[in-house]
């Protein structure tokens, strides 16, 4: 995976309306989830990767073409603005991801335009808001996704994100979390699309410090590894076509 | 599948535009594609079916509320005129899919609004117009779909339909067709989502007779017993929901 | 599924080691474990069905050739004896799971013989038996095998099982378990081998009167429907075989 | 995958059987088929690994368990005499793919014990041995195993291998082939089993010189890469266990 002699190139991308709207939230993130994701990734994978921040409030949101063009793995946390991101830009982001981009949705982003443009289902969950604890456990050990990573992960406080998720059938479930209260969550979901590959995670809610937590800094920073495809992404084999007689190779 | 006590309601959508445009076609589908369809799917269920027919010149394209409402599986067959469907149909449809109703895509339907919305994915593929010998192989006997199927089922003269059909990973593969011209095609793809079953079949392009085909017709009969779940669209359980806890029963 | 015309047969398999040597379990399961299950599917099925129970202790543990030739459907339950059962009855079960006789591996036959056979893998798990609540959540509504079970389905005490439980990703993954002390596990799990439906259900551990719960008869009622695949299991279609140019049909 | 700082440590295991008993095909293979696969890898993959070769008529069939622990992929090609293999070999490797080491079963190796343990089903085909043209489709672009294989890759003259294939569903399918005949088959599929992965290629019979065309060593290659785990395979953890209360992290 990845290129061995150039950087993973990172773009997190953070919707950052809660922490410039609500003070307790900016006091638990400071330079934004956005800036907690950006510094978790750079102190797990140090001169691996570069990585960049881009906000909703940008401009196009921060994802031009040429970011895209340029991007090997785009993570993405958004809520309270989902119906903000501009469709042309979720048209963008779907075709970068269909050609190899990775793409990291967390935790709210279930409900973004761009998780269900790619889902196809509602993407519904259940939640509750009571600060609970969530364990989250590996269900496919060797997964590189899972590696390193402590089983269970505890998350001490945590949104409870519950079952039944109206996802399909995810091509890889590598972790099941379950919550104080008893409910249960596939919270660590493979899908390829595409030529893409995409990982959702759901720890992370904005009243919590779940992205200053460094176990969970190592699973993003596993998938940025695994979901990371540049060579693909720069492919542009694969072209739906009208097919001459003996196949020409495309 | 299916209740015992009532026939599936069977909702046929056809484009049927190439029969009242192009002559030839017209020659081969006197009562249009759709009309092909609805006699093979009642010769082949009788009394255990309903089947109705709607196409894209109907007010709403024939798929109101209520239509859908009295359906158990909507069969889809567009080509030239994907970009007419109305959007709030599409997003009509996908909302009942979700809820379990059954539905099937056929041939050229890989392109329409309604499947791509589903598949999350381009849906491309490469295309060969020239009267080749289509061979369908069963993948997975046992399947209620390919019961009583030939192996292979033999198509004498169709378009050809080639890798890479960019979906998703389908969740049970139960054909894989072979052509002349030695390209392969996954032609017989079941996908849930929601709570819905989806089964798209290739073969079926409007220059040749495919829907006149009794095997064909076999298969699209299996397919719409198997799709049919009436008690699932009917129920309105799994709400998303803010839970409490203690688990109230939803 | 299933054939319309005659009631699905069932053969229950019981160890019925824990019942004759353990006085306190004699008094949970006075007619076997078995018993309690067979019972069950009686009351949920009715005339749909005909069970019968046949034991470990039974000549060729009940599991003649005749008698698997004349069942359409196998639970197994086994615990403390797994090693006693004989080699060449765990491949004739096998041949008749390929050749689509439905199967439903209760519980602690996770580490059976033939279990491990259809698997390929060491099936292992977490275990801790402390009286635990376990909570069955519904992650596939919509799947026949779900219809009309409580979300959660609670079971007040039961043998905790938890992961990593070592099998290949289930082809469907109905339901998943949380535990009082906060483990999880892949409960209900659909695996398609050859032309047969296996479905593993893990409540139902010998100390506690799971198989007396009427929800738990829900369950296994719907996954014996579910399963069931007669008209498969009597026939000889699909043998392996060289193969002659011009596919006569197989 | 695979450690970044020493070679990948592959085990070309060999039946060399037909080499030693049939002149004509020592011809093809006058280093045995087990010596061209091992030189393509080598070609292919320099000093990223270490190549040996072992066959049936070593000691232990050359898979001891020093030979295994120090193993990162074992290639499989057998035919003749499958059940020549020792049980207690085959054990051993299955405890090592379950365990993280990285499997290749190669064309008729699908009848081999060892693949069949890890399949648990009878893995039968349909076969026809007639000089015809294989067509080698892609149809997961992207995957690191068809990086660079062409599209389609073509293999002048090889033995049909058609469908019904009895394996269980793959966990990803990347490669179809067809054949001049008009057959399919999965040609390409990746399994996932305990910690290890598995990717069966069909392409490869004694009676044709496949094993000397580069395009299959660009795919046994890439395969070799993918499947490896070093560090997975070394890892402890995960052991089935009866665990206490608190997650003691295991």
């Amino acid at each position: 995976m990845g290129n061995d002699n150039r950087p993973i190139k990172v773009t997190v991308w953070g919707e950052a309306q809660h922490e410039k709207r609500q003070p307790e939230i900016a006091k638990i993130y400071p330079d934004g989830m956005h800036g907690a994701i950006k510094t978790g990734l750079e102190n797990q994978l140090g001169a691996a990767a570069e990585v960049r921040a881009v906000t909703l409030d940008d401009p196009e949101h921060g994802l031009t073409e040429e970011v895209l063009a340029d991007t090997d793995v785009l993570t993405w946390w958004g809520h309270m603005a989902h119906d903000k991101v501009d469709d042309a830009v979720v048209d963008r982001v779907h075709q970068h991801v269909l050609n190899g981009m990775g793409f990291l949705p967390l935790h709210s982003a279930h409900y973004s335009k761009i998780f269900r443009k790619l889902m196809g289902t509602s993407c519904s969950l259940i939640w509750r808001n009571d600060a609970e604890r969530e364990l989250v456990w590996t269900v496919r050990p060797g997964h590189p996704i899972a590696d390193g990573v402590p089983h269970p992960l505890i998350v001490d406080e945590q949104e409870m994100y519950g079952e039944w998720f109206d996802i399909p059938q995810p091509d890889e479930l590598v972790f099941i979390s379950s919550f104080s209260g008893g409910e249960v969550f596939r919270s660590g979901c493979v899908f390829h699309r595409g030529k893409g590959r995409i990982f959702y995670f759901s720890p992370g809610d904005q009243e919590y410090p779940v992205y200053h937590n460094k176990e969970i800094h190592k699973v993003l920073a596993n998938a940025v590894r695994w979901v990371a495809q540049p060579d693909v992404h720069r492919s542009g084999r694969y072209t739906a076509d009208n097919a001459p007689a003996g196949w020409i190779e495309r």
